[in-house]
């Protein structure tokens, strides 16, 4: 217990205009604080306050809304209602106000903040130890003070770091008494008594073992470390249970434990395979424990760990968000979280300090606004305050997935120009655990902060009480989820993978070519072979910036090579309204759903048509651009105008439009099309720049197991062919094929004139 | 002709910073520029330049247009296309191309803008005098360089200031020949040739007439002038014909001419009957031909005319405004048009400089950060650089219709709080020509610059090509003008006055109330007896202020009495997704439309639910904010969940949706409702804030010829009663009523408590 033991005498020399101050403060390192906020960053902070100003800002606030809940007075209601409703809410509130107090009385030394946290601890300590499971029994792994285990752990983690912070300043009867009374029984709550939540690999694990991890930090009871590292005994478990999500509970080789969800859903890159929306709920308790390790247990490395795959990670998640910041919202993610959530806000400070002082982090931490109130934080208001920030251009990136980086991954094509960005994000993961969907080679589309082609995200109004208790609704799992909700091919109107959460957990997609080498032509291009047995999609994205065009365009080349004929069906979501289409449709007078099941149930029909003609276009406006996507066509394919609402007793699903493009009877098939972004209107001038696309045509004019070989034509007649091999990759291997009696010779993947 | 001649010697003292010039103008008044800049102006202005940013700015960016324009050289193609075509486009920027290059020459005296303005103008004079009517035979008046004679009247309206310009650098020859050949022909095209599009009161009439008279004073050309100001004689025109609007081609007492186009369509308080929309168009060939006027014919001190109604209808329309700037899109108005068109950069500089130098007009001139180039703009630029500009924090107002003002009006009530506010525009004005729609006693609200409870505006791209040419699409028609589609009653599924424009403009709403002296307690009443026979509608909108609430909330009472049993339909159209209702409903399997006619042939019916109780509640999520609408009903009043896009073959309307209260087999009945905006969603921190309605009911506790009560009871069991005297109002009166055994006394038209 006392191996931490040292002492330390720090000299604190305190200089302000006119007065120089000199003390001597005895240091004990076993003495709290020493868990996130030590003794030593404590003297190191009040010495610097007032004269680093956006820790003083971010103080400043939290003394605030500390101060009007102490003024409120302490409320520990008994447990009863749902995310969203009055006690949920009381007790979210209450471990988020003990943390700061914790700050606040370590950094300011008013008692009137421990006594705060005394008292509402003294609280818990008489409810608990007779405090049933929730009476909400929705959740697989039922909480006491909340619904579920995950908000119970939530609060253990906030909790753990104000205990820690008033430690010392209580009498050691009332520490045995809270440890003995709450918190052991506390942690042992979630963990033995909840194997099924404490041990898989799941953001939520991931909250009880840090939550188990900080407390026994705090209490020095090792036993708790422990099970929080390495999890339970594998014996004691049920390796084959399944969550209510859906998950399996357990890994398949029944690793458990923070370093198991270290280690497993984290690729070598940094990216959390069940998407950047739980990655960035995740970065707390990873960071935070983390942050806690290296203070108390600084002999385990941890953020050398796997490389460093902490740190990568904070880099990975700041670049899987849009131009404002908000995270693309692959698998189940809500739409608007962004980086300047506060989990976000001490994952930067933390990566900022214990990893290279990255300066472009510090420009993040600037439009942050905030920082964490310990060590990390005041060395990026120091930083700020010096100036040191460098802008964070993102740029494009591959991603892997998978916990050896060999399952798929996201990969990232970025135009930057100035203000003016345009980023494609394109899906070839892993199924991304129990939040994942069934989206194999799908993609999304954004220009600035505005999404152009989307992802329609989870179904769920996170803490909207009236939307089902702020939990997951039922169209997550009959829409959201489904591959036709996304932009991806549907054979035979069936989701990939049977929509079987077994199958899809057991494969991935494999990644072809990534190259954003040359800024003119980025090009992306990946495999899924296993999402419909017996069939191979093969898609190619490619960003081109041409020299006559203001902003660049995506060439989509989705090729498909299947034992048997089969209808596919390709959606684009887009946004607005339509402007023209080339093609003739037909408009119902009563609308119908698209099918029975998998998603298509919830899609209405509104209108349908027939290509006709080699190449179809369709324009829209949206946000006061026009985009349009041309696309090369078999003259029978069809094509429906789509929008989503049906069969949604509820209205719990926005009623947003795509066109689909419908291939029948079609056996070897290719879909190739450009998108582009090609002008705006204008309001108050009342004037369309560009209103029509720059291209009048895409062909395909060669397609064998060896070369897909694409033309396309410029409304100015100016023509280019992409030429993709669909050999092995090799950037090295020389190719000379003959096309419409035209040779052609390149090297590498592809060829592009 | 030469009645204006007079000579005025200047002394101009040019002083920088090292060098202090003198030099001594002749300036004759006759002498060209004297229509909008003028010698004096000019001479005014130079000796400014560089010292005055906002104008300096303006003139920059000009400049740079400007030599832009000339660098691609000279282009007046034939005639051919429609609205956001080709030559429509380039045709246009010609004019503006040619105004702004006048004022280069004037103000920077390079001769290369005024040969650019002199070779384009013979270009047209060598085309015009062979050129037929336009080949487009869309427009019931097509003109010869566009395809109708208002954007022919544009042209000339702007190229008049470019020809007064340059007319005295012009040998005398080349003004004779212009004058001959291109600009007399081309005026008396436009008026005696087009009679039908000259002689009437109408936006497009007075573009034509304000053309007429610029020209006309350009060349000193007494007759045009008149012609202008008093329309053509009406013995040579048809006074019942009518455009293809739908509107009558002639006034009703057939007068005509500019001054009948101020007399007619502006009430006293300077609002325009056509809505906010086209008065912004018509604004500028208003004040600019003011302008030349006051410059040319100050006698007819045409800004005093009809009590300075010009200037106070800037005033209104900057009014007529939400928190942006943008303008309610009352009857035909395109959604985004705002106040920094450049139509409204006259309006505000004109109207600075003619009216009373009202410094919150400064603030509206910051914003849009140019100004006109000429002796208004120099006066606004030179009082922004002294700073002298207060906010325009718009209040609540009411504006009448009607010439007189006696033919209803629009009440606007608003609430500020700092960036924070909530305005409710109601409409109950006279049918507003041709543009009008068919909604008495709509309304629509909006909160900071957001729509909550919109009007649909227009169904129109406009200047989109593919959009029918630019031009009104057949939905306009079939569904926007038509009641439905506003938030008011409908009467048994038809349109008030029968969607008969003859009916419609013949009546208009009446006035009831209009107070907003409470801020606690504003309050507006109009009444509607003519839209369909027999009955009539009574609507009160209140906005209450109360204490306990962050926000103030509508109560909407609208009270029917008809001569027979009816159904009536009164929409909300909100935006955004439903978060709960208290009522149950069912969604259909497939979705078919409300109504064969009068715009419920676009609507489809997305659920259908029974009041059963006395109160419902309604609660949506748009912004990021929740609102609630509680609305009293009888147990069998139908709810229908409602959205915009059926029988809409090419995807011109938006798919908005609505909540309509049906109250079938109903004679004397009232909608009583309280609209609330009453929370917010942060999905950063997924936190929900007051997502609950603040009411739990709102019930008609008394009703008859004399007094309507209304109780309305707060979530915490609070309760307040509204009485509103229905018998002619008079704040004098003393009221005493006994509701429910309890006596109430009050002075004036409501009781409050």
């Amino acid at each position: 217990m006392n191996k931490f033991l040292t002492f330390l005498l720090v000299l604190v020399v305190v200089i302000s205009c006119n007065e120089k101050k000199e003390s001597i403060v005895s240091i004990d390192d076993n003495q709290h604080p020493n868990l996130i906020l030590t003794a030593k960053s404590v003297s190191e902070i009040k010495e610097k306050l007032g004269n680093i100003p956006v820790f003083d800002e971010t103080l400043k606030t939290t003394k605030e809304t500390v101060d009007a809940a102490i003024k409120k007075g302490i409320d520990v209601p008994i447990p009863k209602d749902m995310a969203g409703g009055y006690t949920h809410t009381q007790h979210k509130a209450n471990y988020a106000n003990m943390q700061k107090a914790g700050v606040l009385f370590q950094l300011l030394g008013d008692e009137k903040y421990a006594i705060y946290i005394r008292d509402m601890l003294l609280e818990y300590a008489k409810m608990f130890p007779t405090l049933p499971r929730h009476p909400q029994t929705r959740s697989y792994a039922r909480g006491k003070i909340f619904w579920q285990c995950l908000n119970d752990s939530n609060w253990l983690v906030y909790t753990s770091q104000a205990y820690d912070c008033i430690y010392s300043w209580l009498p050691k009867e009332q520490t045995t008494y809270l440890n003995k009374t709450l918190f052991r029984p506390y942690a042992d709550f979630l963990s033995i008594e909840t194997p099924q939540y404490f041990n898989r690999v799941h953001n939520h694990s991931t909250w009880g073992n840090v939550a188990v991890g900080m407390i026994g930090l705090v209490m020095d009871d090792e036993e708790l470390v422990n099970r929080a590292l390495y999890g339970l005994n594998k014996e004691d478990v049920d390796l084959t249970a399944k969550d209510n999500d859906g998950g399996f509970i357990f890994d398949k080789d029944g690793k458990a434990g923070f370093l198991a969800n270290v280690d497993s859903p984290f690729s070598p890159d940094g990216f959390y395979t069940e998407g950047p929306y739980y990655q960035r709920y995740a970065m707390y308790p990873f960071l935070i424990f983390a942050e806690a390790l290296q203070n108390k247990k600084p002999e385990l490395k941890i953020f050398e760990y796997k490389n460093g795959v902490l740190i990568k990670a904070v880099d990975a998640l700041l670049n899987l968000t849009d131009a404002d910041g908000e995270f693309f919202p692959l698998n189940d993610g809500q739409k608007g979280m962004s980086y300047y959530t506060s989990s976000l806000v001490s994952a930067v400070d933390i990566a900022y300090y214990y990893g290279n002082q990255d300066p472009k982090l510090l420009s993040v931490a600037k439009k942050q606004g905030a920082v964490q109130l310990d060590a990390t934080g005041l060395k990026v208001a120091i930083a700020l305050k010096e100036g040191k920030e460098k802008p964070f251009v993102k740029q494009s990136m591959e991603l892997s997935d998978g916990s050896k980086g060999d399952e798929g991954g996201i990969g990232i094509l970025r135009y930057n120009n100035g203000d003016e960005t345009i980023a494609l994000v394109y899906k070839y993961a892993a199924q991304g655990l129990s939040h994942g969907h069934y989206d194999k080679l799908s993609f999304s589309m954004y220009e600035n902060g505005d999404e152009v082609l989307q992802d329609y995200g989870l179904s769920r109004f996170v803490n909207v009480e009236q939307k089902n208790g702020g939990g997951y609704l039922k169209e997550n799992k009959t829409f959201a989820k489904h591959t036709i909700a996304h932009n991806t091919v549907v054979q035979n109107e069936v989701s990939h993978f049977e929509y079987k959460y077994s199958k899809g957990s057991k494969n991935h997609s494999e990644k072809y070519v990534f190259d954003a080498s040359n800024p003119s032509f980025q090009i992306v291009s990946a495999k899924e072979n296993n999402a419909y047995p017996g069939t191979q999609f093969h898609r190619t994205m490619v960003m081109v910036k041409d020299e006559s065009l203001d902003k660049p365009f995506i060439i989509d080349v989705f090729k498909i090579n299947a034992d048997k004929k089969n209808q596919y069906d390709l959606p684009f979501y887009y946004f607005g309204q339509i402007i023209s289409t080339n093609f003739d449709y037909n408009t119902p007078k009563t609308l119908s759903t698209l099918g029975d099941n998998y998603g298509y149930n919830h899609i209405w029909n509104e209108g349908n048509g027939v290509a006709n003609q080699e190449s179809i276009q369709f324009t829209w406006l949206d946000n006061r651009r026009f985009y349009t996507i041309t696309s090369a066509t078999n003259k029978n394919d069809e094509l429906i105008l789509a929008r989503i609402g049906a069969n949604d007793p509820e209205f719990n699903l926005r009623r947003d439009p795509s066109i689909i493009i419908r291939k029948k009877n079609a056996q070897n098939t290719i879909y190739a099309s450009i998108i582009e972004s090609h002008g705006n209107y204008d309001p108050v001038k009342e004037v369309a720049n560009n209103a029509y696309s720059n291209f009048s045509k895409i062909e395909v004019i060669s397609d064998n197991a060896n070369y897909t070989a694409i033309k396309i034509k410029f409304k100015d007649s100016k023509e280019k062919i992409l030429i993709l091999s669909n050999l092995k990759s090799d950037s090295g291997i020389e190719h000379s094929v003959t096309i419409n009696g035209r040779n052609y010779s390149w090297k590498g993947f592809y060829y592009f004139k």
